[in-house]
């Protein structure tokens, strides 16, 4: 099998540092059979990953510190090893503090990042010893501060960021406007306002990319401080890139860019959070699929119809609207290629994987072929459903 | 509580037969707390409405069959239900076949009718008993020819479907072209050429649309039998529609009707076989959920957010391009309404259910606020992910 080429540069992107096709995990899946779609997920990686990220952001300031959002993947085996590794965690949920506690993390590493949570579950999260909340709105600050009364809160801001390769929706944090009055209601409510935090946007894929919302955030917080609110916590999210195909900066280098574009705008932060997941993850693992069908249409067709075991309803969700180009690589590969349109296994017209821009793969390919798909580490097996249309989740072995 | 109103001509549409705030259903979500989201199903609605179903289709030709969708709602309750009325089941996949013949199925009533099986799943339901498979394309026919020796299948065509509420795409059937080629090559390889399925797109609101693909699947009919294949079955999928707003026809108006357009165009056939899901549970089920935050983003903004503990991800993911209107009881109704945009407590910005078209909700709503999801029982609970941000799937209850 070779590794999907065509990478340009290659001292400048993340994945070939290790070749694909000598990797652990393209050995593991060689060397194995999968009775279904099977993500396999190499946490030595991880670890080197984990590394990688961490000698960036320790560049200047020398106090930034990685919460893995565990959201992106969150297999025991993954969190355990970041434990190991003295990593903080963002958690989306109960669940995933829960999760987290059980693999043994210090609870204060443990930030409750969700600007949206149940009364009940912030309770269970004060109780379970989180100090640390996430909020971009008052009636969440009047829920913190009657089931976790004085403890922190970080105000959580939208910022404008047209140059991530998915900007967010205005779903989560608050205008600029409103930041000064959300700070002054956790202090009047006995909360310790004790930071800020931001996301630069999805897959922002180089570091200078930072530099229009930084400017945004930057002005806020000295607003802030000069207003005698004191903030001590900068949390700049996730944002980091993983490669699907495209160029993306090396993850030391790109880490260290941004601490030093933070260190000229903030100057002297107290602490430094930033929120990995899909960088943490993405690159480590690739699912082992299976080609069932090979058709056409109709006599005329230029293209044909290539049909996986795995689709947007067992994993592949990040296909939504033809986002995310996964790469493929094939035991034909080498022969032949021609455009396809891909598609999922279930009796769902949407669950159509690449279509407007279909993607090139051997004429020869069959039914019955093994296909890998790489760089599936983040946002696979939770987005998998539960059984749509009777098949199982998407299974995951960590090695 | 009060029901949604605005139907209007009461007497055509079917849900308001039964006042939503009187049903089971209502009485049972308004005495119960839920810890999660809970989807509440009941068995003899879905019962009445297999009835209603069966009255019109048994019009006219006097054999239609149905063969119930199983992946709009596999719960085991409502699989053994429908076996004692004796409904047959169309199944997407190996894990559905086991469901239904777990719960008493005759298995001569099942039908494998996923288009793209994987060869073991093929072989699998072979030697469970399976005798009637669909396919749309040769490696297709060569799979079950070799799976399932001498078995039957119907060749599923494409149909122009621009009057349903959502055409579906290319994915399923081949064109007209094809389906001598492959009637041909089915009884080349041992296998019984047995009929044609189509599908007329989702949510066809009203019998009359089915008049322009029944006209071409006719022509392709009288076409095969005119090349000598004897077909016996005449597939006609589902595409029965559930309410979701809009005036929907009743369930026995609509099935007269549809089988009186077809006696007019293909004449005496032999055997028909029908695949409501949709339809035939939407309506028959409704989720319990709570208001987890309403916030505004900025001091000017006119639209309020509201944020469920039920999202896209957690088993509304037919808000997808705000495709479905779901309608909302809550027990706030009857104070002054605005506008606002609803979205999931997932930390993910496309977790949001309405946005374009902002829905009316009462300005005093707030966190911890019990809310109603009406007509949710078909692709909710098996869309909902394994466990997306530490959010466990959608509960169901059946009553």
């Amino acid at each position: 099998m070779n590794a999907v080429t065509g990478f340009g540069r290659p001292s400048f992107v993340a994945t070939p540092a290790v070749e694909f096709a000598t990797s652990r995990v393209a050995s593991y899946i060689a060397a194995h059979d999968f009775a279904h779609p099977t993500l396999v997920m190499d946490v030595d990686a991880v670890e080197r990953q984990f590394n990688a990220l961490s000698d960036g952001l320790m560049t200047r300031t020398g106090r930034a510190h990685i919460h893995y959002a565990v959201k992106a993947n969150p297999h025991p085996a993954i969190i355990e090893r970041l434990v190991g590794l003295g990593s903080g965690f963002d958690a989306a949920s109960r669940g995933e503090i829960e999760l987290v506690l059980g693999q043994g993390a210090d609870v204060d590493h443990v930030s409750f990042g969700n600007t949206i949570k149940k009364a009940s579950d912030i309770r269970f999260a004060h109780h379970a010893g989180v100090t640390l909340f996430a909020a971009d709105a008052e009636e969440e600050l009047d829920k913190i501060a009657e089931n976790a009364p004085g403890t922190r809160v970080y105000i959580r801001v939208i910022v404008d960021n047209e140059e991530a390769d998915w900007p967010l929706s205005r779903k989560f944090g608050c205008a600029a406007d409103k930041v000064m009055t959300l700070l002054g209601r956790a202090r009047d409510l006995g909360l310790i306002p004790f930071g800020l935090s931001f996301h630069v946007g999805s897959q922002t894929r180089q570091a200078r990319m930072w530099t229009g919302t930084l400017d945004q955030v930057a002005a806020i917080w000295h607003r802030a401080n000069e207003a005698g609110f004191g903030l001590q916590l900068l949390n700049i999210g996730g944002g980091f890139p993983a490669f699907y195909g495209e160029d993306i900066q090396h993850p030391t280098s790109y880490a260290a860019e941004v601490m030093g574009l933070i260190a000229d705008r903030f100057g002297d932060v107290p602490q430094i959070m930033a929120e990995p997941g899909r960088s943490m993850v993405a690159d480590c693992g690739a699912i082992a699929a299976e080609v069932i069908l090979v058709s056409k249409k109709s006599e005329d067709d230029l293209h044909r119809w290539v049909y996986l075991d795995i689709g947007k309803f067992s994993g592949l969700a990040e296909t939504m609207d033809e986002a995310i180009r996964y790469q493929f690589v094939t035991s034909r590969d080498g022969d032949e290629t021609g455009a396809c349109v891909l598609a999922g296994p279930s009796c769902d017209s949407a669950d159509v994987l690449y279509e407007k821009r279909p993607i090139q793969l051997p004429v020869t390919l069959r039914a019955g072929d093994k296909i890998i798909i790489r760089n599936c580490g983040a946002y696979t097996t939770t987005y998998s459903s539960v059984g749509f249309n009777g098949f199982p989740p998407l299974d995951q072995i960590v090695i």
